[in-house]
């Protein structure tokens, strides 16, 4: 790949790992208490399985991407950087969606289930974890990107060649 | 892309369309009641925002499969095709990841933010939600593995050029 179609994708790697850092930290810090009925009750991303599994992929899509950005010519894998791109996208969608799914029925939470929202008692911790969450979809949009312009310019995508 | 090629293509969209339809009418046809405090509690997709829009990326990946399976010349976009099938893929990811994040609070609950699990009260609810997402990681791999061979056949994986 010619230097200057390179700028692009290490400005993109550049802005993902920006946003996969920051929904790590965001994520992380999110911390807020509540006193219900007597019984004090602490928010933290730790509660959920779904807000650790997010900090884990976020975490590992920031090495992923300062491995890429900072010793490129040591790591050169060709074109199976696709792939491994392609695997990071995917993990990032996963995480975001998750942490969608669950921040809804935090927010909103779901009478038929009879599970209470919560946002209301933890404002801070709804906070944090919809920052996390905007922050994440950053990261993976940005992958997305990544991923459609590496392909553009390996293979024209509006060849209509089959 | 040569006749031969086209064959491993064809073979994995069939298994795709096969898992998408499947996940599909599992989770539209679950469905149970239970009796809790002389209050009938009924299940159904429809309660959940997330088990709607699985439904909803489903059906979408059914009807462009079934149109990539039996239309293909007419919507012949060329290389465009690979975009397409990126977005279905994360799509589903999207989708899958969303429902195992509320089908683990449904079995697990979550004593944090006071969250009953309620597979006890409505186990053929929560078997059909988890055979759903069972086909639906299927058509997610499947089209994971559509991307990968498609990327394979256009430029070599395997090759150390950057």
């Amino acid at each position: 790949m010619s230097f200057s179609k390179r700028i692009p994708i290490f400005l993109l790697r550049l802005l993902a790992l920006a946003a996969t850092i920051s929904a790590t930290l965001i994520m992380v810090t999110s911390r807020d208490s509540a006193q219900v009925f007597n019984v004090k009750f602490e928010a933290k991303y730790t509660n959920s399985p779904t807000f650790t599994y997010f900090v884990l992929m976020n975490a590992i899509a920031s090495g992923y991407t300062l491995i890429l950005l900072f010793f490129p010519t040591k790591c050169s894998f060709g074109h199976l950087i696709l792939i491994f791109d392609l695997i990071v996208a995917l993990l990032l969608d996963s995480s975001i969606s998750a942490c969608i799914a669950i921040g809804q029925v935090g927010k909103k939470g779901n009478s038929h289930a009879g599970w209470l929202p919560i946002c209301g008692q933890v404002p801070r911790f709804c906070d944090h974890v919809t920052g996390a969450i905007i922050a994440g979809f950053v990261a993976a949009l940005v992958y997305f990107l990544i991923l459609v312009y590496s392909l553009h310019n390996l293979i024209n995508l509006f060849s209509l060649k089959n």
